[in-house]
């Protein structure tokens, strides 16, 4: 993370916002959408998922976005990936950091990915033996990723030393950074608070956690406010909510990216992000829409008077 | 504050929300209402506001509604009051708890009320003599409100040792409680935990204070858990956030109230309230609405699987 900020804000709009909703964006549209979004001063955006075209079609040019846009300078760019193929064809594409996510649930996990966690665990072993193997002038970073640490839709509540266990096994085998997903809205703050104060006692502050949050339940804000007063200091989010609809099971949205901002710079905490060049990008994004909903407040209540970023914009 | 509850949640929608609509209750509906929210395991309401009808015809009925109000058992009935005529009526209504508010900021005060600070706190000063002058047998709380401690809309932001400043000078006019107001919808979760420790510091932790907030930004439960985690333990809310358009200025709702208790419930903290008989009263008030619009998610999106609720309701 760079020394000018204070908390990363890792887009993932690209990524979750659009394998959620119907309407497919054109490889070109993605990638205005990340080069402005970029140029407001978003570090790392996930930019695709490494999955069967058939089914997702909306990810389908997955690679071919992430050829692009590595070349943006300074962006971080990540990508989603479901297995060892996914991983070898994010890698071939340049990715810069691979997000290889599993369920703590194993009911979640099964559903999900059709595999058991161990199986999962398994396949993640050899995406970090695949990496090894093939890299020399290189290293993709490898996240774990830990869906549904705060709860499950088929089995309910999920214990947080399961959390604490798959956490220590993905690290055992080589992953870089985690990042811990409350997948189904399901997290409250205290419960968030609890669970990183947990996870730091348990992995050490040398880890770099991130966490990913959805809106479902309204508390997505207050679960990251929570994440950051515990330590955590790279937040998923999604411009414009996009995918979010809060009342549909299985798709309600991820936090809001422009709300986000605004509350961690309102906090003094630094995210890079120039919030006016950040509205631009939505209205950008938006502009591609066919009638999908989107969320956020900040965009229409604009700051308050007074109001002064953190991070000062050149 | 009852024993059995852990953070006491003040229903503010009769005073707060039926005053920023256009739809006029009728003093039955009101009643309704209230009583239904009681029934519900609400413990303290603010059901009307004492104001010239003519300013305020929503509020009109104000001292009917708590003659009325007053009957429920167990029911704290609490009222607004801008100067010392409105709590003659209210206390001659028997309400329990006035509501005394004057802003932090001087211009705000000014516009708002048309008095200056100073001038506000010797009607305050007033208001406390008269309860003593004219109670023997029973003595109506006086709450001292602080509006626009986190920033004003005139004047941008308000300085904490201000906030710290008024606190002082209501209680040494005989305030019996603080409510700590964030008026205009201005605050960060950052800055409600510090502006609160700080109150905490300056007039100690046996002085009951409540926190007001508004969802303006979408920061209105990152603020009640923020003031929740410095020690509040009373907070003001909305049912079905009623009022509440987040994008007109001056007429943002207030927090959610079955949201807000959602998550007290939910991080292990008592409130009394039955979720589900709450969201009755929200449907029932709903259908008394010409049209406008009411906030929240819960209410769509449900408890999450497993989830146990702090209050064991009988």
């Amino acid at each position: 993370m760079s020394d000018d900020i204070d908390v990363l804000v890792h887009e993932v709009g690209p990524r979750d916002g659009l394998q959620s909703i119907e309407t497919i964006f054109p490889t070109q549209a993605k990638l205005e959408w990340i080069r402005s979004q970029a140029a407001a001063g978003i570090p790392q955006i996930q930019v695709g998922s490494f999955v069967r075209p058939d089914l997702l079609p909306q990810m389908a040019d997955s690679a071919d976005v992430v050829k692009e846009a590595v070349k943006i300078p300074g962006l971080i760019v990540s990508a989603l990936v479901p297995n060892l193929k996914g991983a070898q064809n994010a890698i071939a594409a340049g990715a810069h950091q691979l997000g290889v996510v599993m369920s703590v649930s194993e009911a979640h996990n099964k559903s999900n990915i059709t595999r058991s966690v161990e199986e999962s665990l398994e396949e993640f072993r050899k995406i970090v033996e695949y990496r090894i193997d093939v890299e020399s002038d290189r290293t993709t970073v490898i996240s774990g990723g830990l869906a549904t640490s705060f709860g499950c839709t088929i089995s309910g509540l999920v214990p947080v030393r399961d959390v604490m266990k798959r956490a220590e096994q993905l690290l055992a085998r080589g992953a870089d950074r985690l990042s811990v997903a409350d997948t189904v809205g399901f997290a409250n703050p205290r419960q968030v608070k609890d669970l990183f104060d947990e996870l730091f006692r348990t992995v050490g502050d040398n880890i770099p956690v991130g966490a990913h949050f959805h809106d479902t339940r309204g508390l997505g804000l207050a679960n990251a406010f929570a994440a950051v007063e515990a330590g955590v200091r790279e937040l998923d989010s999604c411009l414009g909510g996009l995918g979010g609809c809060p009342y549909a099971p299985g798709a309600s949205g991820n936090i809001v990216t422009e709300d986000l901002v605004f509350m961690l710079e309102a906090m003094g905490m630094k995210t890079g992000v120039d919030l006016d060049a950040l509205l631009q990008t939505r209205e950008l994004m938006e502009g591609y829409l066919k009638g999908e909903p989107t969320q956020g407040t900040f965009h229409k209540a604009g700051p308050p008077l007074g109001f002064v970023p953190a991070t000062i914009v050149a």
